[in-house]
């Protein structure tokens, strides 16, 4: 309420903006604000403070792990200033550091909200075959033989509505560990292998354990028919271990026709 | 001589190896060895002679600058050493930091010469038309609109016999300044341009020199027509600007028959 006893002006003005991200996430944090710690929600909402003289708090999509990157992270935050989307993204991209960018902004309706209203994400995992400097920050090398029909089928065996408890971790899925993989493939690029993956949602570290497990099928230490028992089994310790931070994309949020 | 007076077995039986590397230049102080700095040749040197149990010498194709990136350099090293090729390589790979690398390891005649056997160079150099955090390192950001047409014709003008003077810094040239490019062309990957190009050989600084011109002329500042006069002025102000280092790779180098 404000002095007159009406609505305020200010809320009722309230902009809902929303923003697609994209991250080298080698030298920050985690997406998510940390106190005395450099995070991508706390380089962006720092700049984004000043830019628009407010306490700006940004709604993400899902919050990335530390060492994890993104191409397409959406966030969404409440403003009461008139500035243009191209503009803001314009002057947002001046001031931010070179390791994080804004590919996007938009004007979105109140109701849009970069988490809830997600239909699903992407994933992008990126293995390299080779010892290579030049990627070895954006992916995991493995120095084994891997067989490439192992991987693909197992990817094939993620897809569908799963219990995935076995592939998250202890005590993440406050909203249960089902989720449904829209789709699940590798594909070979030259020296790299990329794993893509789409679901409604995804768990703490599943991709990780999914890439770890799947890593362990393609060198032959487990066969993919393996991976229907890990499913089953609801238990961490039964999949492999967790693929490093590093080779992790967030490439896409998507939205339905609202956004 | 040996103490019986005949030619000394160690050298009779040197062997030469040449090595195909890869490095990403960001955190080299170049390649050539410089006391006190870290640079290519002194890390792979000090490596190798540790693993060969003596003083090793590169011997380098041609000497990439402080920042410029490698997925071909070529070395050559004499050695007594009897190691097969193959343990060579894992054993440096195992030993090196992860941004060098060796991809291969021959055994070669002993009148090969990595730089004076050579018969031409190939360069890249990105561009990207986005400020991407992801390909930062490894492409320049431009963030102007470029006529890709006119870079084209640009890089089609520079194809052939030429003196380069305009295109180098001064005092480079010792053999002269005259250059024969077999290719040079751009290509355009999604967000990224690539120029490709080949020659006999580069004068110091003559790639980056090249791409900051045509970046100049890909802007409209410059015609490519004015790159004839350019090359005709054999004058280094008459030419763009240097484009940063680290667009730029050492991609390959091509050797004849006796290779």
């Amino acid at each position: 309420m404000d002095a007159k006893g009406g609505v305020p002006t200010l809320i009722l003005n309230m902009r809902n903006i929303r923003l697609k991200l994209e991250y080298d996430g080698t030298d920050f944090h985690g997406f998510q604000v940390q106190p005395a710690l450099r995070t991508v929600q706390g380089t962006v909402e720092r700049v984004l403070s000043e830019l628009l003289q407010g306490q700006v708090r940004l709604i993400s999509a899902g919050r990335t792990d530390e060492g994890v990157h993104a191409r397409g992270q959406v966030v969404n935050l409440k403003t009461g200033s008139r500035m243009s989307c191209e503009t803001l993204k314009r002057a947002l991209n001046a001031k931010l550091p070179m390791d994080v960018a804004i590919l996007e902004a938009h004007e979105v309706g109140p109701e849009f909200h970069s988490r809830f209203s997600a239909i699903s994400r992407e994933y992008e995992y990126v293995l390299s075959t080779v010892r290579s400097p030049i990627v070895r920050r954006y992916a995991w090398y493995i120095k084994y033989q891997l067989n490439f029909d192992a991987l693909k089928e197992a990817a094939r065996l993620l897809i569908g509505r799963h219990d995935f408890r076995s592939f998250c971790v202890a005590k993440s899925g406050v909203d249960g560990t089902e989720c449904v993989v829209y789709s699940s493939n590798w594909k070979r690029q030259k020296e790299l292998l990329k794993y893509d993956v789409e679901a409604d949602r995804f768990l703490h570290n599943m991709v990780r354990i999914m890439v770890g497990t799947m890593v362990e099928i393609g060198r032959g230490k487990r066969s993919a028919a393996d991976l229907v028992e890990m499913l089953g089994a609801g238990d961490r310790r039964r999949a492999g271990p967790t693929a490093p931070a590093h080779g992790l994309f967030l490439t896409e949020v998507n939205y339905g026709r609202t956004d």
